[in-house]
């Protein structure tokens, strides 16, 4: 029997994973990786790391991590596998396996056959069709020649005012780089809808980030449509509907469309998200064609529908389970969760699963609570607050997803709920998952398992509770109602909610000031985090009180302003 | 019908909590805690952190993450509870369903009636009957008054010379914390067992806590019972059966004994492991009286054997499902995975589930696998090594047990582990659970997910793999065996096995340098972590070699000594 010819195209992740896995299967099998550029193996999700300063060189993007630079003669030598950099698949012949290529610098062509194919063509970064968007200045980031290209327009004198083009992950990483190599940069985010990483986040998580954005100095405008770029030559202003913005350098952030081409024009079926549609063994409408990596549709692990959700972390274990099935292996991929994961300065922004805006746009009902908590024992120095949402389907009570925001260690947590929603998890389970307790790691009740309990204390109906977006709402109609602020004198001086309706009485001596407070009228407690408030709940339903909630996440999770100028005159005299 | 009478004896981790969630869940019932000291809700596991001075007062252990503290006038206003301190149980009389108490102060006794009564009596140190165990300046650790006499004697001039019995977390956290407050203390731990930790880590993890704790000038003496302790009155001299120490200050941990007193004395049965035994609900073999915390015993949830294993998290989490069932509920509590999680100097320490060698014990079949990867993107500055090693039963693939340590984020991957174990998660799934992905934050791969897909490798029998200490025994044995090192000419020359039988072909060479390789003799191929030597068993394996495996974890897993001098001689002209 003559040897599996394997043929893998892309080589940025998905394809040389796939290579190297099948290469440990099968050690016998002839395989070629042929990639249009000239990188290899390259870490896309470093660039705005390498724009930041904190990267030094392109090339410590593409070394091991043991500092070996992964090219074609490393993947000939270690791996026995034939590379062919600056070399383009143009067309695949499905009925008689062969791919044929052009070596791009000579222009030479030839015909490669194979037994197994795997597509992993990539992304590329949307370039939408906005009036001045080729303008000198104007880039979209999506390969390292963009990075480069970016960071020396950046290091330039004359630029100083900076526009990001929408407001997802790599705006976000690329306002903190920008920072950090040019800290007297002017630099806003436009971002279309209403708020920031409307992909990924609820509003009201999504505005906590978006006011330590603020607090760093970066300005986000919301709702707003770019209608246009000017400049001579080079881009001078920024347009949207409303507004006209100064800008230097703009970087255009319109997400990712799948490589797909070469497939089409094969006649490999796409899903519905325009990606190469997959089985679980990431094989292709052609069978001996698998797919794998950005060009790639997924299924959500929670939704079971196909979703498009190109990352890094996702493009390596699919090259592994092709690596698998190309070599006889029946390995699947059971899809993913749309876990993301994003310092923004000094803010760790998680997130997982389904969103609560999600599941209502998908009709499924599910039950959420916003839970702040210090990331480690209070008294242990360098302590951080971490805001937990937590999203179960109200009936099973099923983890769904989890969105967590904050300085403190969101990373733990966020793995904790990935790995409980991919096992089914009930809130009630994650309550009693034995987690890592010590006190610089975590609080005796980890901050995992304080927002478990909530969360079954508001599915059991015993927590009653409204999103701070909710009490804005309410704030904003001008609805009738105490907001109660449970917390002490001391506490109320530092930071107050700027609204009439606050009424201060501190937990302390609630049973005792119970006759302040009319038992006909809402009353809406809160405290720092929420625990207190959630207390005085319990306090006034035990006493008779029959139109009573707390707001979730008390001012630790209140995204809006709060009043923290001292002032004398406490409200009250307790 | 007149409110439920709950009593609670013991106010520290359990009691309150079971206390506070009781109120919430039935507002008029009568809640009253006794408790014999004066201190409430202080977190014990803060007092080495105290004595080492990072936390600065007693006080700040007892405060609650807002600042408050929790002493009895706040359980009586904030949560109506009636908190007797000073104040001992001497007698339970079950048929009458009374508590007799004793109030210190004036030795006033009094019956108190319950309708539900929960036992949190936790535990004390144990303080084993060594001749000498009285002099003055032997201490153990149990409460915040040892804490505080321990830190007055350690701050004497005189006092420069300190032994620490027993090799187990208080120790190995005193150590840390001994040499904060006063650098230039000579510090020697001495361990009964064959390594440290026995309670927790299997010899070659805890091989690797050793020699960090020798690098931070630690003398750790492993299989040395201590015999005696001498002095004038104050000690002087700690002997071992076979050695002596000079000795200041010795503080003996020799694990807690739950304090079960009181419930003996009631006829309340214990269990096999000497603490109070109690049913899911937390129930003692008296349907009235409840037990949680350090004086119960608790299920391990991968063996449903009773085991016991005191621990804040664990006390905490009894004190809901407690305060639920007394006021009418049904929670129940699932059992614990002994995880623990401990900061020794720079390095990080943690496990859960079962050890390997608790496994062996318990007669279950599991293949483990140990995996050194950096905790975040090679390229991000600050990323820090882990070495993780995975225990899975071999029949049905499910992860039952992990132990990780390193100077890098053990913290997130252990907890990801305690999920999976909860779950019953197989390594299979676990490869492919989403983890979060940035470079600040992770590999694309995970370490956790490198971990699993080396464990599955290795049960699909395709990774032959031993263990650093297998290793040592071969050489031990004097074995005829080539240690084959796959590294590069510069990190040999770096560090390298100071063993005849070490020979140098780097990856990249292997293929062409095949014949310098004996077909016939047992090689074990090794690099800097493991995946260049599972590598080259495959290269090897595939030219036709027969008997090649690679040892895991590589130089980074070695908990020898490494040979680090730079020679010019490299021992081959690759």
């Amino acid at each position: 029997m003559s040897a599996n010819k394997i043929v893998v195209i892309g080589g940025v992740a998905t394809g040389p994973k796939a290579a190297a896995r099948a290469r440990r299967c099968d050690p016998k099998a002839e395989i070629t990786i042929i990639e249009k550029g000239d990188f290899l193996s390259y870490a896309g999700c470093g660039m705005p790391f390498y724009i930041g300063g904190i990267v030094k060189e392109p090339n410590d993007l593409m070394s091991s991590p043991i500092g070996v630079v992964r090219d074609a003669s490393f993947f000939k030598s270690v791996k026995d596998i034939n590379v062919l950099t600056r070399t383009k698949a143009e067309t695949i012949d499905c009925s008689a396996k062969t791919v044929e290529v052009i070596e791009l610098s000579s222009g030479e062509k030839k015909k490669i056959p194979y037994d197994k194919l795997v597509l992993a063509t990539g992304s590329n970064a949307n370039r939408p069709p906005i009036p001045g968007i080729n303008l000198s200045n104007v880039y979209t980031l999506g390969n390292m020649n963009d990075a480069i290209a970016i960071k020396q327009a950046l290091l330039k004198a004359e630029v100083n005012k900076m526009v990001l083009v929408g407001a997802g992950l790599i705006s976000l990483e690329l306002a903190h780089a920008i920072q950090e190599l040019k800290p007297g940069m002017d630099i806003t985010i436009v971002e279309l809808m209403e708020y920031l990483m409307p992909a990924q986040l609820d509003p009201e998580i999504a505005a906590l980030v978006g006011k330590h954005l603020k607090q760093k100095g970066i300005k986000l405008l919301t709702s707003q449509k770019v209608s246009g770029f000017e400049g001579q030559g080079q881009v001078q202003k920024v347009n949207t509907v409303t507004d006209t913005l100064d800008a230097d350098l703009v970087v255009v952030s319109a997400g990712a469309r799948p490589e797909v081409e070469l497939a089409v024009k094969a006649g490999i079926k796409l899903g519905p998200t325009g990606a190469i549609a997959v089985n679980e063994y990431m094989q292709t409408s052609d069978p001996d064609i698998y797919a794998g990596g950005d060009c790639a549709e997924n299924v959500h692990f929670v939704t079971k529908k196909p979703v498009y959700i190109p990352m890094g972390s996702t493009a390596n274990r699919h090259g592994r389970v092709i690596g698998d099935n190309v070599t006889g292996g029946k390995d699947t991929f059971p899809g993913v969760l749309g876990t993301t994961i994003v310092k923004v300065f000094d803010f760790n922004v998680g997130r997982t699963g389904v969103s609560e805006t999600e599941a209502k746009k998908l009709g499924y009902g599910v039950t959420t609570f916003i839970c702040p908590n210090p990331d480690r024992a209070h008294f242990y120095p360098g302590h951080n607050l971490i805001v937990i949402k937590l999203i179960a389907d109200s009936k099973t009570r099923k983890l769904v997803g989890a969105q967590i925001v904050g300085t403190g260690d969101v990373n733990k947590r966020l793995d904790v709920a990935v790995a409980a929603i991919s096992m089914g998890t009930t809130v009630d389970q994650l309550a009693n998952f034995d987690l890592a307790y010590a006190p610089p790691f975590a609080t005796a009740m980890d901050a995992m398992t304080h927002a478990a309990n909530s969360l079954r204390n508001k599915l059991d109906g015993r927590a009653k509770s409204i999103s701070s977006l909710q009490v804005k709402e309410k704030l904003d109609r001008g609805e009738d109602f105490i907001l109660l602020d449970v917390r002490s004198p001391k506490e109320y001086e530092e930071a107050r909610l700027p609204y009439a309706n606050v009424k201060l009485i501190p937990l302390g001596k609630l049973r005792e000031r119970l006759g302040e407070l009319p038992k006909d009228k809402e009353i809406v407690t809160f405290c720092k985090l929420s625990m207190r408030g959630y207390e005085a709940q319990g306090i006034l339903e035990g006493e008779g009180f029959t139109n009573v909630k707390f707001f979730e996440g008390g001012i630790a999770a209140w995204p809006f302003e709060v009043d923290t100028e001292k002032f004398k005159e406490v409200k009250t005299n307790a």
